[in-house]
């Protein structure tokens, strides 16, 4: 059943290439197409476009759709092009011409475009929160390790003194620069467009700030063209979201691939997160935080790709625009499956605890040694060239006491503050 | 010069594919280097590691570079770096052992970093206010055609009246999700950096809390290793906002070149705002809008760009870092271009008054026309049907009467409440 | 099932994390694996690590299961990690120690390359030949529609004559370009890897040569450390040369559909090749072309995708390269689908004899009146001025008898010197 | 001087705004615009446009520009907007009336697109050299530290024995690869598409087939809409080779910056090729890598970034396709220093030559024990088990006589046949 059907049998074929996999990605999104025909039908029946029995008889009908997709007994299947077909022939089946009353006043597009919204502020709503719960382990992690020294790289050389506390706090530091990304998805996913009919509104007087009220919205998206311009823009505000909190999680996964390296050999976790080789019977794979890097990084093109499919379309609604749904819906549980995955597992690393005993990171004490020659009064390009001719020479005796005391050094890592930082996302 | 010279003749090639661009890009940074270097001079003065007359020497001095950069005397030449070698190399001329001190307790890519977040906020400050203005016109222009109406186009095809106060309001109502970004850009870069060194703290005990607030930072990102990760970082955060804005801006002048194809013919500039053709005298093409959307989508390219540049780089400094520089700088500088000229040319924007006499865009009326049927009673999906007949039939008859009244729409555009809503984001 | 368990109990949560959707996606891929270890067994009991009987026992095996697989009856359970480790379950629970056998000399590593390195040879060669056959159509339809002109446009300004002579072929020729991309990418498909066991080699005495010529590659990819590090290399190999035949089909599709606008109205297709819409009954919507072009743009966005996950990753395995499976295999899908499709619907197009009769168009024919003047002895800037000003003032009268006679132009289109051109493609 | 101005005085802001950096790329291009005027010249004289003596001060003047151009003394000033107008007014000061005739039958469009295939097709074959050059400095190394041994990694995880040998000539073999894309875009650009005029071709009756032989191209671009279409698409095709070739050389820099750190310690270089640090004087940056690392880097964002400006344009010569030019020449600038810097440094690479002697290599070697012990009759899955069983009891006791001898493995680098493979590219 197409619900454009004008009595022309449409090829096969052309039916198949059009409805793609929307069946399956409707699965997440219909629970908010519920939400949106709910607060559809109540506005209807606000302006007097529906009698109140009609209004009650949709609402109830909905609520009983709603329970279904619940329970995981919500299916669309093959006679349906997607899931708004789908619901709008159950309150059919059920209502009659009531049922078919709930298409007044609004368009397919309308309908995509407010499902999506909801959806989208639930799902950022979600990686916020998860990505919280990462950042506290992580600050923890700090906490518990902060006294174990770590080489610092600079250019993959062996550098200066960092420290575990540093480690894990720095990325923790980090996700917080992410969410301002999230959150500026979120404010542009909280603004209700459901009104906006094809495009260009509705000669129907609607009460779009019924609707808004009534889905929770913190505002209108107001302009109608905006509004349908909002397909497309939405998800790809959503994906720079993720793709800031993926770059963070995949430099994290490649520092921790690197430092469980035998060449490294920092850290370890046990072997029900790492995986074996078919072939060599020794190995620990830290597939976990490869998969991790590479999912992030492939989320890091989901922009880009979003920006391939929309670019260069004049306004107005265009069917490539369908597509976005299967770009944004995967790259989503992919994102959470990520921070999930990464929150479970460092729960459980375990970090050696002494380094720096092997000499090969002496000369990350050289910097120091340098300032204290600098704080007994010599030039620091003078004491740069002393130090530099003894390391030359090999007569470099490393001082190993570390002194760093200034806000967010290895001595004062400032977690507080950091966790302030983060608090006031979380007003 | 080189910083680091110990003595060594480094080849002249690799000299030269090393320093690349960057004492050119760098007039766009030397300010914010003298700025830094000043709060840095003024702290090492208030921790002792300064005397008040070597702190006072170093600030007279840095303002006199100041004021040179500000008159566009300031040069690097082919003997330096960059501009940071130049600089430490006029203090020292000037003060001698004095001049050398400037570098206690920092590092290169402290000052990198921390001059990038001065520059990163001033042209955020300008993106934004740049974009302001180009709302206000937009909303202007709305006001002022408001009534005259444009047909709407779905698929490219001719769907519902539309009218330019729609247009115009749709795309200032779309920029204000932009500058969601912008702002989510500007938290990124308003952190203050310094006090990271090479990436992990100095044994000095330099007070980052004065430097935050003698910069005029809002907060100080704390811990060092997170600071130097911001490298890239905060470039791609500014990225992300420019990729939000350059979007909207390509849509809009996508839609201008269709607008001003003889084949649409809705809209018209000045001669001076068009350009001819070498070999068509007839010809006036819409050039500035066609390399606005061709910059503005070159602009949608760079976050992705600064991805690979940076992705899957362990944490710490890597010299790959130093090309982010000259990827951000031109593209900053195409950004404000780009709105600079669209808020220019769309001034002199003239407009069709009659485009909808043309009798092809009569079915623009079908739907209002649905709509009527529907509130006198009869079913959504019984009224497409009989439309339909008439459409295939010829028999169909617009109703050109336009009554659209809801929030949004072309009878009620809300201008007040999306000047509000923009408001939100000028406190 | 997972082959490298070592007694461990892994946690679901991680195994649910690492496998992916590869069973499903593995269904196009196995087919590869059973031709591949057919070759392998043979390999095997060439060089005396098998007894002819054991190897005969297994190339029978396999070719069961081809034969499973062909007929669709072949499925990856729950219990198995991916179609390899099922296919050696087969093995094994028909022929006991002697399916063991077949892992000998390789890794699994090994087994996914081979058995991609096929897959990619034949959809390649299965592309090529899609477009040969929308290559042959296009040059029909050149052809057929020789003397019908079309208004040329530049800056979307109507500037010369065109005619669908030329757009027809000008696609056709434009793919030739792009099959150089599919051809660079068959060759490096067509080079066997099988061997490089986990990217090192092996102690055992393989002849590669012998799987080289038993599965038909053109030469062995002969360094073992180069073979692996095809992998995700040879997937963007082939990305590359679909986005080569993306970007034509996409601009092709974006052509079409402004054609389709009764702002051009140039073209048309048969009702059952276009959609209508939910709420307006006289659209007949251009949706196949709207998403053969969103779906070409989505293409296009795949080589980076895979650089974003196969970048700065240093050389030997990494699991991040599980990913490119998923990237590639339903991209291949979607390639397919879009030159079948427009094959499938350009068939169908009609096309609109009269459009220059529009008034609008009279000043195509400016330049051939230019170039008028000019044979006759005006030079060239003089007559352009002449032009402009009778333009300008409004007493231009175009001249439509078009004479154009250089190769390549609306009266000789070359179409046989086209069809020569992509015929060296197939030899 | 604006070729196309008509009188009008053009905003200069909007002159400087669309002219952009033309003037300084064109400085590359500018000797192939006058090769090509050359070749159009004479064929304009062959068909009877230009008398003899035209043709010939036409050709003489052509060549003293030619020389200009060569001798560097050829500039254009801010008086024009290209060197094409520069050109174009040089030859009209000098031959008058003549002059002004070499436009005749020509656009400015065409001059570009014609400029732009005779510089891909110079600049793709010295790319093709410079990597012809590597390829065999490569193999020369390869064949020198054949037989000193290196981890292999996979998952960065110490797997099995590798060797310079292998490590050396896989890149080598992989740049084979990457030239057949350089061998595809130097077919596209080796298509003559001089005649294209405005892209619907000319009145006149001009001879392509002269031009395509005078210029030496190896074809002709025949359908002057295909000819038109070529502009950003040849350089998109150049693009894709460079990403070919920048993803290898990125790689191999991965690998070089990995094993310079103190972690590995497998190479070295002179001081001369490593850079220090302005805090850390033991520092030996390897600083040249990490910059081809991060311009190889970017050079794979180049096919993106040209399909964003170009992708979704209509048919037909737009002015966004003037920003290609700013993306395309930098690139390839990029690429040649990339790949000679390489060549330059490779040669003075040291290797470690007792690498395996540290004991935490031996696991290397597990894999050949586990081959022997299956060699020896014992099933592989029992022999995995047994060696797994040994290792985790820290038993195992690593036989350290390699005995590679299969074609491409470390005992067997078949160095030869990856020459002759190469060979093939230059027949």
């Amino acid at each position: 059943m197409k619900l454009w059907d004008k009595g022309f049998s449409t090829d096969k074929k052309i039916d198949h290439f059009t409805v793609g996999n929307d069946r399956e990605l409707d699965l997440h999104l219909a629970k908010y197409d519920v939400i949106a025909s709910k607060a559809h039908a109540m506005m209807l029946g606000k302006i007097g476009l529906l009698t109140d029995e009609e209004t009650q008889a949709l609402v109830n009908e909905l609520e009983n759709i709603a329970t279904s997709i619940e329970n995981g007994e919500f299916v669309v299947g093959e006679a349906f092009e997607d899931m708004h077909s789908k619901i709008e022939f159950l309150l059919t089946e059920k209502l009659g011409n009531t049922g078919k009353k709930i298409h007044t006043a609004r368009s397919r597009n309308d309908q995509v475009l407010v499902a999506m919204h909801l959806y989208l502020k639930d799902e950022l709503t979600e990686i916020k929160q998860q990505t919280r719960t990462l950042f506290d382990l992580l600050l923890d992690l700090a906490e518990e390790h902060k006294h174990i020294l770590l080489p610092g790289y600079t250019h993959l050389q062996i550098a200066m003194p960092s420290s575990f506390g540093l480690w894990f706090s720095a990325y923790a530091e980090s996700l917080i620069d992410d969410l301002y990304f999230v959150e500026a998805a979120y404010k542009v996913a909280d603004q209700n467009p459901l009104g906006s009919a094809a495009g260009y509104g509705s000669s129907f007087p609607i009460d779009r700030s019924f609707t808004t009220e009534e889905m929770g919205f913190e505002t209108t998206k107001y302009n109608v063209v905006a509004a349908q311009m909002g397909r497309g823009k939405v998800e790809k505000a959503t994906a720079f979201g993720m793709s800031a909190l993926g770059a963070t999680l995949s430099k994290m996964a490649m520092d921790i691939c690197l430092y469980m390296s035998q060449n490294f050999d920092f850290i370890s976790f046990p072997d029900e997160l790492t995986t074996g080789s078919s072939i060599m019977p020794h190995k620990k794979n830290p597939d976990v935080f490869e998969l991790v890097r590479g999912k992030c990084n492939k989320l890091q093109s989901i922009p880009n790709q979003l920006a391939l499919v929309i670019n260069n379309l004049p306004s107005g609604y265009h069917r490539d625009l369908q597509l976005v749904k299967e770009i944004i819906v995967p790259a989503i549980q992919d994102m959470k499956a990520c921070i999930e995955i990464m929150t479970f597992s460092l729960k459980e690393i375990r970090v050696d605890n002494n380094i720096l005993d092997d000499p090969k990171y002496d000369y990350l004490f050289s910097v120091d040694t340098l300032n204290e020659l600098v704080q007994n009064g010599m030039p620091f390009r003078d004491a740069y060239k002393k130090m530099g001719q003894e390391i030359e020479a090999g007569t470099f005796a490393p001082k190993r006491d570390i002194d760093h005391t200034h806000e967010g050094s290895l001595g004062n890592l400032c977690l507080k503050e950091i966790r302030e930082k983060m608090q006031k996302l979380f007003p």
